[in-house]
């Protein structure tokens, strides 16, 4: 098995040459290239392609009527610059892994699947794990098509676009009835596996988390001519709230970040009229992350009123504590030697079907700890040690 | 002399129907309309056009080269969602007062001039006065062809692109020295005429001011899962630097605004690995705004060393205090009923042009002082009121 190979056909799809970083949004060119790849990838294995509707693609190894199957697979899209192996690696090493337990003479006794879901980030239309949460009904059909992304278009033209049907989307209880259990395969995204000896971890649960819009509205005047205490600048109030969440966050052992702003009219002279931010938080209980942004609202109403300005605060979307399946989690960790059982803060569609069939998930080594940033990486070594763990918990769960 | 009908006829050009304000940025297609609004205007009242190689358009009564003549005019481009009268007011009310010179009976015997300069706000390529900074030798034309708009599109392209000669731009001591003096009338961008009778108010100085550009730089990283203690947040130190730039302003009776922000990669789930962001800062005298701007600097740093982060501050304009020539001035106060003497924060082609010769401005009362917002304004009557005075600044300075 050569990881490399496989790798690199993808490689350079979506990639930004100034940055390094990957720009693989949901229905543009490079995730929908990414699809084609993955369809072309399959069929070569003699893997059967279903697709649900919600721009998840299905590669079946056996008949998926049978039912219990055991599903791999991850997503394609990226954040804004993002790095080469968070989504893709879990696709490229479940392909290899098929390829791992055909070489080993391995014929599955349940149906594996391979998926790749739709818009897990978010980045593009701001609500992540879109496609699975599409799949299970955590989201319908019509607030999904009403989403926008930064140009102001909605999913539904950005289908219609790329040769979707909007019509489509929806849950798929017959589908999802058919998946016995899922095992996700991801890039670690901390640092929680640098100092050991093993290059593949096992997820115990992830962070509830969620991300709260905040509307910061003043008015608009000219940075020249305007007094400061003629002024209602916006800026302020987001400032003191950016200083405010990382404060909160630290208070609380939690993480709160403030990563996207957008500022109108964002111009050098002008003071501006409103300034748009995005706050993510996480903690390890729900009530924590819930208690971290009722403080971080707090504050910046007290400084809005300093500064004579306005917030509101808009939840986007708020996912509660995951514990992955125990039963399931102990088994592979056993059968990897005792691999090392880790929490984590990211989400994934893990986390949203875990709420519907056992699930599971595997880390690989990174050993920078960087993610979400053109310097997220893995070795080829811990790479191939990921497709043969993943291989290994195939064979024991459906061969 | 029906202000609004002129008015009416620019007013939908370049306007957001979303916010009411204007998008006229220099050499884009509103900007390049007016333009080509006003030699069609000029050439209905049989005035000679004259382009000078920089963008900028000059419409002559009289014989431009007798020399020694009174030019007045502004500019059409605006700021990001800018008002409707910065600018656009002193060149439809030169049209106008030579309009009512004509029904005066007036004849002048010094060339009179309407100028359009280009790009004044900055707001596209970042230098503010790049017309008049072009035409008197202000700035080189490799360093302004080499400027880039935030699409990374440098002058030198956009010239083209809009069928100019980028060879062309430069210095212009011929045509400079053929100006006797400057007259520009602008909306007023503060309170200080609300209380008053006056309608028209004439201008002492411009505020020393200039823009400094902020790079702060950190590490890029996983909102989730980066603990708080491994983070190098840029977001956190351009935060403090808001902050840090209010307070020490409002120590100092300055002007600091930090109105632009770029973030990269600005996504939800990302620590951003860079924040670009421009102070705008502006004071009574020069040593002012130095220490303002070394003060705002040294906070800056303090905070980075403690994120972990890295700042850059470079400065992108600076301009240092411009006094209006003194006998013009008192000349056209006494002219106008004593009209009321007011300094500025905001910067003009004025104060670029008042280095070479006598030049003055005039400022129409704006009710409610909001400038570079769709809220600025002015009434109808006080618009006349400033053709009026220009006419009768004219004929006192040129028949």
């Amino acid at each position: 098995m050569i990881f490399r190979e496989l790798w690199d056909e993808i490689a350079p799809i979506g990639r930004d040459p100034e940055t390094g970083g990957y720009l693989r949004y949901a229905w543009t060119e490079p995730e929908l290239e990414l699809r084609s790849w993955f369809r072309s990838q399959a069929l070569a294995r003699g893997l059967t392609l279903e697709e649900d509707g919600n721009g998840n693609i299905f590669a079946w190894w056996g008949d998926p009527s049978a039912g219990d199957a055991v599903l791999t697979g991850s997503h394609f899209d990226s954040v804004p610059h993002g790095g080469a192996y968070d989504g893709p690696l879990g696709i490229v090493t479940a392909l290899l892994a098929i390829d791992d337990l055909r070489a080993r003479g391995k014929t599955p006794s349940r149906p594996i699947g391979i998926a790749a879901f739709a818009e897990e980030e978010g980045s593009r239309f701001g609500l992540a794990c879109l496609g699975s949460r599409l799949l299970t009904g955590a989201v319908t059909p019509e607030r999904a098509l009403a989403l926008t992304d930064r140009d102001g278009h909605t999913l539904a033209e950005s289908l219609l676009k790329s040769g979707h049907d909007p019509a489509t989307l929806g849950p798929r209880p017959e589908l999802l009835g058919r998946i016995g259990c899922f095992v996700e395969l991801h890039v670690e995204q901390g640092r929680a596996l640098i100092e050991g000896e093993c290059p593949v971890g096992v997820a115990s649960a992830i962070w509830p988390h969620g991300r709260w819009r905040l509307d910061f509205t003043g008015e608009g005047n000219h940075a020249g001519t305007t007094l400061m205490s003629d002024r209602h600048d916006p800026m302020l109030t987001f400032a003191f709230t950016v200083l405010a969440a990382n404060k909160e966050a630290r208070l609380r052992d939690a993480h709160a970040t403030i990563g996207r702003v957008e500022v109108a009219p964002n111009a050098t002279n002008a003071i501006p009229r409103e300034v748009r931010a995005w706050l993510d938080a996480r903690a390890g209980e729900s009530e924590v992350v819930d208690a971290l942004v009722a403080a971080v609202t707090a504050k910046a109403h007290e400084r809005a009123t300093r500064d004579g300005t306005r917030v509101a605060v808009t939840p986007e979307s708020v996912s509660g504590a995951t514990e992955f399946d125990v039963v399931l989690r102990d088994r592979i960790a056993a059968l990897l030697d005792d691999a090392p059982i880790l929490p984590t803060g990211a989400g994934h569609d893990a986390g949203v079907l875990s709420g519907h069939v056992p699930t599971a998930m595997l880390f690989v080594r990174n050993p920078t700890g960087i993610s979400h940033s053109p310097a997220e990486s893995a070795t080829d070594a811990d790479c191939e040690a990921g497709v043969v763990s993943l291989s290994d918990v195939l064979a024991d769960l459906a061969c």
